[in-house]
């Protein structure tokens, strides 16, 4: 192996075949951003093309741009963009409203396809909204659903029985970024007679995906961090082509009826995945989010994750050399079962990372002691990981979050 | 009264105290645009605030904006600007989601406030989508509730007996334009020891509204028509104080928590109006809709009001004296329960439409058989009604709607 060194490492930057890839984004200098999975950075076209939305739609068409600009299917051809990066078919996904309504709508149509079976299978550890949204929804149903919680991995299988309804889950676990078998959890659920709905949030977008082939019935995702949609925006869902004409939305607003401009007082649920949609969708989100899907189009998701392991295998290893001793313990798995983050546990974890973005270098903390560092492998280079670590370095040597000094940058430009 | 010549009218305009409010919009020269309450104009301010939000925010500062651009309370403050235009104190709003998921949170929490009442009162001529999320959630809940539609106010009273859990309406009839008596319907929900939840899609911005005053519980509404928050802005919905600690949303997503950050497994409400949130907010959207509050922060509704209503009595008069004979007839009334558009019917009701658009003139249609002009006095002159008139005059004078030409513009400068 080639000594670790700056100089080789803006060597292998040189020779990253998606180098070329960051230039498509605005990214503010004199900054290491390391946070893109908890929301991504600007897609450089982006800017033009809410500009355009606004200016030129809006502001000149107005009402007519529903027709002539075609903003009425914008929720379905965003989720036909999106489909390839799930591995799910063009008619399988739509984007519309957040993570969590996306979330009680096919939880609660899982539910209605299950009515003999009581039980959601989850994890403590999943993403806390996730859980909160199934309390609400059983919570409103109160027909004595159960929500059965494991703590490992190991407890699913006995988890799993004939009594469960539906498997809820997050692909990529947000603290630690392991990995679910997608197609092996799919399966147990599956043998079980229940429905599995997989939760996206930190994998679409960072990892290649198979919705299809693992045999998936329901998945949920997020817009804003692996996808670079902006801040908020809006999210996706996916259901599997057999399953659409037996789910029924609860949520059922006008953009989900089979004949919306009919005005008919009686609801009657399009065919395919727009029954899934509800009100009407927030244009300027929704575009940002479509103008990222097409900034990521052309992109070769086996080489997005060979570089994130890559980037992630440099980052444990640049830690674990430079930083010894210094009391970091690694949260996130070694092997290829980690998607695109690395997290490392701290006691101090709240104050190291607080210096570490005074310094300039953004990851963020989760409770109660995890520093997390995400790597997004279209616009984070080698020597950035380099150029972090050094910095985390200078800031474990010195002592200096014991005393935290909250340098605000004059500018950045 | 003077004679209603161009000349007149213009005069009207040159008087006018709402005028120069026209200077805040930005508008395509030679298009009349009687289409506000679909979808409101460009605010001016917005283009440059959402290049901020973007360029500045999202792009310079990252994730850091939740906390130094205050991302976080958007939807609060949004919500506590908008109060002041529909009567409601600052903490009983919030901006969120779509009107449609909005009216399921609301309706879903009133039934739960009623547990031993089983009936939603409603009109069989609400807009549709209201009706549609009514369906939907008592299918869902699966408990035997009824959806009591009447089809006209005098059937209000009986309808609305002590089985009754809410009385769900709109308030402005989206073909007509005519207004409940919001005091009125509020107390008779309340003599019946109902709730009372308003749709203001049609009202808010449009008409002076007091939902504190008329002891309104509950109220969803739409951000993108009289209030030019932009396509598909986020709605609103309101919870009266006395009400929010018994009010328990459904959609428990993680902004409706009481403690986000502490990633506890466990959900808890949030105090106030905050728990009526539910995913992360879609931030380009939302933020545009400010704008635009921001834009009407110093707006007198009584002078709106005002001169909405001048407006329409214009239009009416000028449409039936000059149009005389061509088989209009008036659908909206012509007193002060009329909102802020005008509605006539016609049996070829669509090609005229068509004609109008393509002479410049933008209305919209709903079937069967309505022309739909709303008047935005924010941006409508009076010299537009003349005008728009004397458009829809060469039209039925010439018979051309028979044989539509669609003239497309060259361009919009």
């Amino acid at each position: 192996m080639t000594a670790l060194t700056r100089e080789t490492i803006i060597e292998r930057d040189a020779n990253d075949p998606l180098a070329r890839m960051r230039e498509r984004f605005d990214l503010p200098d004199g900054m290491i951003y390391l946070d893109g999975n908890s929301l991504g950075a600007l897609p450089h076209d982006t800017k033009d093309r809410i500009r355009q939305l606004i200016e030129d739609q809006w502001g000149l068409d107005l009402i007519k741009s529903w027709n002539v600009h075609d903003w009425y299917h914008m929720p379905l051809r965003c989720g036909a963009k999106l489909a390839p990066l799930v591995g799910a078919k063009a008619n399988e996904v739509v984007c519309a409203d957040s993570t969590s309504v996306n979330l009680f709508k096919l939880l609660a149509a899982a539910l209605a396809n299950r009515p003999d079976r009581k039980v959601i299978v989850s994890e403590r550890g999943n993403f806390p909204t996730d859980l909160y949204i199934a309390e609400g929804l059983t919570g409103l149903l109160d027909k004595g659903h159960e929500i059965r919680l494991i703590d490992d991995d190991s407890e699913l299988a006995d988890a799993i029985r004939d009594d469960v309804a539906v498997v809820m889950l997050t692909h990529v676990d947000y603290r630690s970024g392991r990995m679910h078998d997608m197609e092996a959890v799919t399966k147990q659920a599956h043998d079980a007679g229940a429905l599995m709905l997989w939760d996206l949030a930190h994998s679409a977008g960072a990892v290649p995906l198979d919705l299809d082939g693992a045999g998936a019935d329901l998945a949920v995702g997020c817009g804003y961090k692996y996808l670079n949609g902006g801040p908020g925006a809006p999210a996706f869902l996916f259901v599997a082509e057999r399953l659409q004409d037996s789910i029924r939305p609860p949520l059922s607003g006008w953009m989900s009826h089979s004949a919306p401009f009919d005005f008919d007082w009686k609801y009657a649920p399009a065919e395919g995945i727009a029954r899934n949609l509800c009100g009407t969708p927030p244009l300027l989100s929704l575009a940002a989010l479509e103008a990222s899907l097409d900034t990521m189009a052309d992109v070769d998701m086996a080489l997005v994750r060979e570089k994130s392991l890559a980037l992630g295998d440099l980052f444990i290893t640049l830690v674990e050399s430079r930083c010894a001793g210094h009391g970091f313990t690694l949260v996130s798995p070694r092997d290829a079962t980690r998607a695109s983050q690395v997290s490392f546990a701290h006691p101090d974890g709240y104050p190291i990372m607080q210096a570490l973005i005074a310094g300039h270098v953004v990851g963020d903390f989760r409770a109660p002691d995890i520093l997390r560092f995400g790597f997004t492998p279209l616009y984070t280079r080698y020597v950035d990981v380099w150029d972090a670590v050094d910095v985390l370095h200078g800031i474990m040597e010195s002592g200096s979050w014991d005393q935290p000094v909250f340098h605000e940058r004059a500018a950045v430009t």
